[in-house]
């Protein structure tokens, strides 16, 4: 079976067709976005979500800015339509990216709205193809990791859900399992959003591929006991020197990992690549809400006004990593990102 | 101010009074129980819990199986209360324990109600109060490792809600701030059942004892940030070399404290060692109900029948552990509880 598709063309080309993930893992619902205040409030929302998935949605929404025969300033509603966008996860590197792209395809038929929406909607199937093809890349190169027989643990989301194709981490365990070897997956639920057990054992389940669930703290015993071959997580940023920022948590698996020799791997796009950062501990790590600790899907779970300590990633070090895996193949150590073409 | 009391005779002497910790952290309720039944409910709900409370809170709810002026065969009367109660935890050997201590007092008094009803409840209160006195002489010994100004990170609760005193490794903290010493904790909030965030945080806050919440996963940034001066846990049992079994996310906090050259203690009752028991490798781990990581708090977390990995414990190696402390002192590696009188 397939990996889901978290966002596409809709049937008829003119709407966004996203997977609410909103209702996952209760429900599996698709809606098709028809507006560019539709595409805003589902990424607001975390209805579509992923870095890569969410620059897609957004150059995808750019079209729905350009009603079919409209005159006026052409250039004006564009550039509210890619305001309202790009404001709607600030921080997303892809967002801004996908749109700066899609911008100066349409930019260049300021006239000409049907040749406008035309150019837009070339721009963003681009991006959304060449996301899948690097989703692919990166998962037959980290596929030959993968053993038949292997149990596989990893953390987050890092699959179809995240992206326009089959993943990043995830894509290497598709395509092992589309290449005919046996492949089981534990997966974190991964506090304090639960990608892990929302979202992967579900991307998972679907494709059916076996899938085990298990607290973060759990991990440690699963490696010393032996039932785990190796470990393979995504990457938020690399720096020049191999460090990796990733979803907070990755770093302790990391050390259990190596403190019982399963090797551990990082699979990410070269786009994830930060020469300009030397190291690990130059990257600034963002403190999210304490709200997300202090309740779970609207259950309160700390006292209402407690302090609380809430990194969204942490830094796993260049030694705990047996290789990087990226769409240009597998890096192995001693690492050297320093330069964008490593 | 005064940890709570988490079980304690009521004010009129003649019901168990506790504090409700379903309810916990957002009310704070008391209840007297007047009735075994009442008992066995408030032990097989969690309105009480912890090993220490559950054993107190089922011999003073023997005391309740006799009326006061009660003929009959008392006997019979009070082994189906001593039934009851024991099968409301089967694995608590605290329960048993305590059950076996009461049963035998009042055996002594077959024939004569009033008598059995005294004699029971000495034996109750006796074990209330040789908790509370052994929670007080780990506080001592423990605190003795907490300096002015320390930053202590502990994992699921310890503290007075899960004993008759000030708990266990709490106590330590309890009794360095009685001493006048500042001293701030973060505390893991503890999936699977989340008793660091819903129950540390808040006897803590309510101690006027700064807390702060994290996920698990994000312990081992602030051990990285140098944000952490030691770690103190409990135990659910300890082997004879020192290997400790303890709540799951116990065994990846002590690696990640060891790479960081953090100290990380252990804070038991000398009735967790088991000298019967050579190696932490010998102790069989309880898996607990799936539907712990399925569910948080009745709100769906994972897809609704992917297999769960749930262990209850884990199992830290003696040689992560810089010391344990007990009610009969600080013991020091290389450890040897090979005999009860350790």
């Amino acid at each position: 079976m397939q990996p889901i598709q978290a966002v596409t063309w809709s049937d008829d080309g003119d709407g966004v067709r996203i997977l609410d993930q909103r209702l996952l893992p209760e429900r599996e619902v698709y809606r098709v976005l028809r507006s560019v205040d539709e595409v805003c409030e589902a990424i607001n929302t975390l209805a579509v979500r992923g870095a890569p998935a969410i620059g897609i949605a957004a150059a995808m929404g750019l079209v729905l800015s350009i009603p079919t025969g409209s005159r006026g300033n052409l250039a004006i509603v564009l550039a509210d339509a890619d305001g309202r966008l790009r404001g709607t996860r600030p921080t997303a590197v892809n967002l801004a990216r996908a749109l700066d792209r899609a911008m100066e395809a349409g930019l260049r038929h300021r006239d000409d709205a049907a040749g406008m929406r035309v150019a837009l909607r070339d721009e963003a199937t681009k991006i959304l193809e060449e996301d899948r093809a690097m989703c692919r890349r990166i998962g037959e190169y980290g596929a030959t990791l993968i053993a038949d027989g292997a149990r596989v643990l990893t953390h987050c989301n890092t699959g179809a859900l995240a992206t326009g194709g089959i993943g990043t981490a995830l894509a290497a365990v598709y395509v092992a399992v589309e290449s005919g070897k046996r492949v089981e997956v534990y997966a974190d639920e991964t506090r304090p959003l639960l990608q892990g057990s929302r979202l992967t054992a579900w991307e998972l389940q679907r494709a059916r591929i076996p899938v085990t669930v298990l607290a973060d703290g759990a991990a440690a015993s699963l490696l010393r006991d032996g039932e785990v071959d190796l470990c393979i997580v995504g990457a938020d940023r690399i720096a020049a020197n191999g460090d990796v920022a990733n979803k907070v948590g990755t770093y302790p698996l990391a050390i259990a990992a190596c403190r019982h020799s399963v090797p551990f791997y990082v699979a990410a796009p070269t786009s994830t690549f930060d020469p300009a950062t030397p190291r690990g501990d130059e990257i600034l790590i963002e403190q999210r809400s304490a709200e997300e600790l202090r309740r779970v899907l609207g259950a309160q779970t700390a006292p209402a006004n407690v302090p609380v300590y809430n990194p969204a990633f942490d830094v796993t070090p260049a030694e705990l990593i047996s290789a990087i895996v990226s769409d240009r193949g597998i890096h192995r150590p001693p690492y050297d990102f320093s330069e964008r073409a490593a």
